[in-house]
């Protein structure tokens, strides 16, 4: 049985009927009163997968509407196509307003572990998760309950000066994932590590306060093994009042899991 | 007037009442009998920018649940949450079976052309259009109407050499697009441009004949100036029988107008 505030639990859904899930946003995976991208998501993709009939998301894609408060929350889901090997779903997740809106495909993904026909890539150099810095959010700093406590954070000391003000002056995020308690990650989980880490532009040379997220994509190749999740999130285009943050998710034996872009909002005109 | 062969006209829409918008999928727009992705995510793209309100797609995602054939389809279109500065809208472009899911994020992009807050990356080094490999693609060589007749691509002649055998062994393909008759390419039309050229994988050197595409997301950053297109087109992961392809557009003033990526299926087991 999992704990109140397991992943497994805090992002369960129970069929209602005609297309409907129940769910709550739980207590706790908010940063500062909005709950984290990634958790919303994984909330509706265990919707979408009930109503696929399939356990995996192979590509899903939400929009961000409006932020997410603790409380009740509905996922609507329509099954779009059932096909052989894949079922594509579309949803939107919904409180007293839309919260996302979305569509995905999903299926049943290979173990990890298995040789790839082309691979131009590796997995980032990190030093061990011992030897890498905690990151407890801002949540912790303000005294609340934080997302820091639900998901196991450790970043790259390289990637880390932003927390004391002297940021790399890359917008590059790396480190480690994994849920606490020994809680395994499955493909759901894998949502939620594609948006846990800080904002690429925290390490950047201009002032940004804030990036909301208008949509994210993951991509899942396999599922993860045991064990730490290697991270990578880099940003190369800050422009148009947009930025994109690409991610990485490589698994315990070295396998590529997922692969993650999101496209988030940057202030206009940002005083230097 | 556009000619009934512009990509204005082949991808235009009428509104039928009630979210619905009939188009037709026109001859020539497809490859060996299959209507082309960015020319089926075109014609979805200008219904949910016409039920949005707004003229730019920011972003939109697509899935592909069955080849499109010349003919009628219909869009169906749900505006998800209307703000300030943008709209979301779900669809499904339908033919006599669900050709394509979708879900966008519509807004009034800038003009291209403005300083990015950070940019690394650069458009690709391409020699002149006339010193590029003009591509006529499988259509051409099988005598029929060619998409490659509706969208004018040149390529990077140092990707060009699967066309006769002799593949880079770098899953990329780099290459110029635009319109013929000097039709403007819009925000719709770079929906065209990032799924218009051959796959990446093409010229890589283990033996793939087909990669249908499950997703493509698209980015867009700015409207585009006129002139040619320079493009961008590589894979880094085929894995778990999946390849991303990543793109990007870049226009005549040097400006990153769209990213893209979307992923495909790769066949399990390829006979070495």
């Amino acid at each position: 049985m999992n704990p109140p505030d397991a992943f497994a639990t805090a992002t369960g859904v129970r069929p209602d009927g005609d297309g409907g899930w129940s769910a709550s946003v739980a207590e706790g995976w908010d940063i500062l009163g909005n709950a984290n991208g990634g958790y919303l998501l994984a909330i509706a993709a265990r919707a979408m997968a009930g109503a696929a009939g399939r356990p995996d998301p192979v590509t899903v894609t939400a929009h961000y509407l409006s932020p997410g408060r603790p409380g009740p929350v509905t996922a609507r889901t329509e099954v779009v196509k059932q096909g052989r090997r894949f079922a594509t779903v579309q949803a939107r997740l919904d409180a007293d307003r839309p919260l996302l809106a979305l569509v995905g495909t999903f299926g049943e993904l290979e173990p990890s572990g298995g040789a790839g026909l082309y691979v131009e890539g590796a997995p980032p150099e990190l030093p061990d998760p011992d030897d890498c810095e905690w990151h407890e959010g801002a949540s912790a700093a303000a005294g609340a309950p934080s997302f820091m406590d639900r998901v196991e954070l450790r970043l790259h000391p390289d990637d880390a000066g932003f927390r004391t003000g002297d940021p790399s002056g890359t917008p590059r995020v790396r480190g480690w994932f994994r849920l606490p308690g020994g809680e395994p990650v499955d493909t759901i989980g894998l949502l939620q590590a594609v948006d846990a880490f800080p904002p690429t532009v925290f390490n950047a040379r201009f002032p940004v306060a804030w990036t909301p997220t208008v949509e994210l994509t993951a991509h899942l190749r396999a599922r993860p093994a045991p064990g730490w999740l290697a991270c990578a999130f880099s940003t190369r285009f800050v422009t148009g009042g947009f930025l994109e943050a690409d991610g990485e998710v490589w698994d315990s034996t070295g396998t590529l899991v997922a692969q993650s872009r999101q496209l988030a909002l940057v202030p206009r005109d940002p005083t230097p």
